[in-house]
């Protein structure tokens, strides 16, 4: 059995990327620039000949749209589709739909740092009656309660004992996973995959649109710690823009 | 419990269908009109609030980029997905990637008729070495013999014990069910739904794009005979273009 691979990709960028805002679950779509970005992801998995055999994808259309052009691109887009709200991107309270450099200006770089990066203190919960609540929305009507807020720590906390039961034991059993997500609820995976500590995690960035390879082994240990994206220098480039958002 | 929906639709025009060549397993993918037929197909099942739970597709390409469209087009995008060879298109023989119209001066319009319509003759067997055979295609690995050619009667028997195993069930227990699938595919299961004899569905012609509801009660029973187009001038228009083919 060889190893099974696991792909992480985050969805291209999005129409609140391109304008500066907070996102987290309300459910923009891509920009054609987003659009590119996806279909670039596609074919490097094609050109390393790194085929998923499933995917797996958040509810949200930015994750599914660059998993949709990403596996056309690599003509699997014919593979079994799982869609699970535990992939969507943190809930981001009542930041959603705010401009991050305004945001900045408004509450300092301090408070503005604290609610992207820290790890347990969620942002102001969000109102139901906000145009950018979930509460309402058919595609969570299965929750006991939507989410108002969240911290890392709470991704975390529904994200990885998703991965473990439902991800993990594919990827074990050799296959080739791909999942479709958001910049948070993959820096959730990595920092358990990778091990990293709670402080630690604040300054991990990871790009849109080029897919990060875990090699998992049959026992679920990771065979190349840290991961490996299929474009390095892409990648490089593509966290440190992450990681400078906030500026105009 | 409302009544179920039983949603079919055909995949909007694909770049075969453009260029008039005979397609079936062959994966093609939809031109910028057939695109635009998905939306709209999409738009239809909006206005009319008839908003899908479930979507299946065929493993071809024009099918499941059709579903895409309709769904993302329906805010609809993050619905399960279910993909099964079972809905593919009839497999065209030794005919893929033959131009009807050549085809139908070179065999003769009754030898071309039998072969789109006849219930039980299949095209000649296409040979595993053609570039247009899926003999190896990892997609049908999991089939014993990847079929050689269809006829109608073949389509009928892989796919209505699969739509009464899988899909019916939800449908009785009153989910908006989404079939994205194909002219041949669908018309073996109108075959089955409106219980039409071998003979008469030679006449009978599905448009592209254009949703056809059927009301399905628990148990089992359809509600409105023959299916309701969401569209039905466009839909008249549509199949009689159809029923066309094989002119230049």
């Amino acid at each position: 059995m060889s190893t099974g691979k696991l792909i992480l990709l985050r969805h291209g960028q999005s129409k609140w990327n391109e304008s500066n805002q907070f996102t987290g679950w309300v459910d923009v779509d891509l920009t054609e620039k987003g659009e590119g970005e996806a279909k670039r992801g596609g074919q490097l998995l094609a050109e390393e000949g790194l085929l998923p055999n499933v995917v797996y994808t958040s509810l949200l259309r930015r994750a599914i749209r660059t998993a949709n052009i990403a596996l056309n691109a690599a003509d699997r887009h014919w593979i079994p589709v799982v869609r699970d709200w535990r992939l969507n991107e943190r809930h981001y309270g009542a930041l959603q739909g705010l401009n991050k450099a305004e945001t900045k200006d408004k509450y300092g770089e301090e408070q503005f740092m604290q609610w992207r990066r820290s790890y347990g203190t969620p942002p102001p919960e969000l109102e139901d009656g906000s145009e950018y609540s979930q509460a309402g929305d058919p595609r969570y009507a299965q929750l006991e309660t939507v989410p108002r807020t969240e911290c890392l720590k709470d991704v975390v906390e529904r994200l990885v004992p998703y991965f473990e039961e439902e991800i993990l034991p594919r990827v074990k059993n050799g296959e080739n996973v791909l999942v479709a997500a958001h910049g948070n609820s993959l820096r959730a995976l990595v920092k358990h995959l990778d091990n990293i500590s709670d402080e630690d995690i604040a300054a991990l960035n990871i790009p849109t649109g080029i897919p990060l390879v875990y090699e998992i082994n049959a026992d679920g240990a990771v065979a190349n710690p840290g991961g490996t994206y299929l474009d390095p220098e892409a990648a490089a480039a593509g966290a440190a823009a992450v990681a400078a958002q906030g500026g105009k």
